[in-house]
């Protein structure tokens, strides 16, 4: 549809679009105290959606969800160190509570490595009971200056997962599994998003871990945003919470533990990635709405037919939602577009009378008029089709936005634009600090090849250096 | 199986008991800090079967999930004077975050009608707003002293529907409509509990409400345990945060709104009223798992076909685990049955040899041998037998520890071991308080017939009181 846009375009203002799509599309809101957020229900269907398709691959990775408290006693923070230091600026802490002043404040959980951990030193006994594998969905709070609703906010809803392991290897084999089989599967398969896999450089990494797994998306800004981490923890947790177990030979061991999230960040990368100047452009496999049936206008006949026709997609599997035809059509028509939904089905007197449907894809805004008999496969084809097409087409703007360059001040310009590659040998400590100096980082490191290392010191990576969220 | 009871007798020592089976199920433990609770994966796999049955029910009432801030403005709380005076003693206040006293303490929500309150009133404009149907899941805090796992702990999680309307007809409709459907159809055709269906005399109201609806199950002691409440809110809340709309005559007019909860607490009430002196028995509509396949010994043609009988279940829609069958046969079964799994299947290798699969219920303990090739449709049928019995024999403890009365005196005494059916009108100021100097309360009211009454000042309400959790 060839209206005027009511949003900032993305070339003029990217951080105003971003701004406008939330609040048009109706996705959030700000919270009353600073830094909150308030999930409106198109915002919430999006992350229902993520938490479905997230939570069948985690169980399908063998851990089971469980769910530990908000409130964690503060002494637990400070028995890892760095842990502590990570978090200790963010905390929100609880010192009144029924009435009275606290003995020990508490604070609300940022991360829950430490209260697990007690708990899994409660219930490991021996090697048969490793590896213990378990996830929880819950919020988390980290006081946030500068929030940005999804992307940065005081308090945000994430799945957390906490494993301990027998050895350092199944610890990293399994952190690596999850990497890989939930969150790159799920991002490339759901979100039709095509990120890098790599590993963070010391500096980056998770309070308290030895090793940090990222997936790094690009923006349409040209700018990086970490979908999901996964971290190997050593046995810094297992000593600091006394997380052990006895082996085959009957001599006490400490675990090697690994934890691993994402966020309601996920719903900013999904809006940031494949949104464009007429709103968000929600990908298919994802979408609470796959198809909105929309009735010209709201006669009894039209809605009926309308009706009819959103039954049948439903029945058949697909997820489609119906526009009751009350307002204007175009202003409806708009609106939709806002909120992204992959196909639209446009309904008036003259379709039902001459038994064809008309189908609009929300990415090129032809209209498509079939039989109503093949309406069912071919919305099914479409959305098929639009998964391959947004995967694709984010992937060739990342390439046209990604240089491979060999010195430091190569990278710097390249990261004014997008995403640089550089010789990870090259980023001393200095050359590092000259990065962040212009708010570029290390987003992570790859093989050469592309691939995911073990470690930082394997020979030859290259740094992946950009701006980011 | 008659092996010894691991469990202390419920007729010995119900509340050892509960504690007995909630830790040996490995359902929850207590928190570090005082009344949190760890929910274990057995437990929380409950509950997420809870909250998909209900969630399935709330989306079909017409409600949409969304998510609110967990931390709400101390000054919100004080706007609706009940309300406030109600949750105070049982808040936690947040006084630093990030580092720094905050200028306003913010408290953690004990429920969420004044932020939901403050949103309705931004995004209700006129009557075509209306009704508006939020709900959200969500972990909320009300400081406990004296804490019980799952049935009163400082955090629980639970669903809050929250409501908004054009008029207290609609709004009473609405919150009959889903404390009928939603929630009494999840307690008969999910939990196989027979509720009682009533509404909460005034001085049991929820704080701030005009009207509350609650089902009020009786547990294997006799003792009420509230499961659910809908409450009718009036117009408080929209006057508290100025929650108007625009007639169609163009005047402004206050909303009427409502609200409704379930919590974990609805886990303690599958415990105590179905549970008996082997464990849990987990009603199979709701089970996480209906059948496990319980190798009797780990070698491998046993655990070959343990498999393929788990799988085959599985893929015929019911849900089934494998027990890969270490350590004791007998161990395994009496932690299946402590678990209260409803069926199991033992596979040897004389039931594999001959095609013949054992299935055993755990409520009776009888060893049913069938053909292999019937199996899945034997399993359903049992199933659905054992919920129809899990129900009826629900009802007929709860009639048989149930008394109509006519007096206070015989109200006191029926409430030692039950229910017992008073006449509202006998139910002064004075006799309520002599009631409760016993830890006797009015359940609820309902009618002659044992329908919902609309309010209290109906005509010969009967009164259902009882010693309650």
């Amino acid at each position: 549809m060839a209206q005027p846009s009511v949003l900032t375009p993305q070339g003029e203002d990217f951080p105003r679009w971003y701004q406008d799509v939330v609040q048009k599309a109706e996705m959030a809101d700000n919270g009353p105290v600073r830094g909150t957020m308030v999930i409106r229900p198109y915002g919430y269907a999006i992350w229902e959606r993520i938490q479905r398709e997230m939570d069948d691959r985690i169980k399908a990775a063998g851990a089971q969800n469980a769910y530990f408290p908000l409130f964690i006693p503060e002494s637990y923070l400070h028995r890892e160190a760095e842990h502590v230091e990570g978090f200790s600026p963010e905390l929100a802490v609880v010192t009144h509570a029924g009435g009275a002043e606290l003995a020990e404040p508490v604070v609300v959980r940022p991360t829950s490595e430490t209260v697990i951990g007690e708990f899994m030193a409660k219930w490991i006994q021996s090697h048969r009971d490793l590896p213990l594998l378990l996830n929880q969905w819950a919020n988390v709070v980290r006081w946030e200056l500068r929030p940005r609703l999804f992307l940065r906010s005081s308090e945000f809803l994430w799945q957390e997962g906490h494993t301990a392991h027998a050895s350092a290897e199944d610890a990293s084999r399994y952190a690596t599994l999850i990497h890989l089989e939930v969150y790159n599967d799920f991002l490339e398969q759901v979100l039709a998003l095509p990120a890098i896999v790599g590993i963070k450089p010391p500096s980056e990494r998770f309070a308290g871990a030895v090793n940090t797994m990222t997936c790094e998306g690009m923006m349409r800004d040209g700018k990086a945003l970490q979908l999901a981490t996964s971290h190997e923890l050593g046995q810094n947790f297992a000593k600091a919470f006394n997380i052990v177990f006895q082996g085959d030979d009957g001599e006490s061991q400490y675990c090697h533990t690994a934890s691993w999230g994402a966020s309601t960040r996920l719903v900013g990368g999904l809006i940031m990635a494949h949104g464009d100047d007429r709103g968000l452009r929600v990908p298919p496999r994802l979408a609470p709405w796959q198809v909105v049936v929309v009735a010209v206008r709201d006669d009894d006949e039209v809605l009926h037919g309308a009706r009819e026709i959103a039954r049948e997609l439903l029945e058949s599997g697909v997820r489609s939602h119906l526009d009751t035809g009350r307002g204007s059509f175009g202003r409806r028509v708009t609106d939709w577009e806002i909120k992204g939904v992959p196909l639209r089905v446009e309904v008036g007197p003259r379709d039902l009378a001459s038994g064809q449907v008309t189908l609009v894809r929300r990415d090129g805004g032809e209209k498509i008029s079939v039989a109503r008999a093949e309406m069912v496969s071919v919305a099914r084809r479409l959305l098929d089709e639009m998964h391959d097409e947004f995967y694709q087409e984010a992937l060739a703007f990342r390439e046209s936005r990604t240089v491979t360059v060999a010195s430091v001040d190569e990278a710097l310009e390249g990261a004014q634009n997008g995403f640089a590659r550089v010789p990870w040998d090259l980023l001393d400590e200095a050359a590092e600090a000259r990065l962040k100096a212009d708010a570029v980082t290390v987003r992570c490191l790859v093989r050469a090849d592309g691939t995911l290392p073990l470690h930082e010191k394997e020979p030859d990576l290259v740094a992946v250096v950009a701006k980011s969220y």
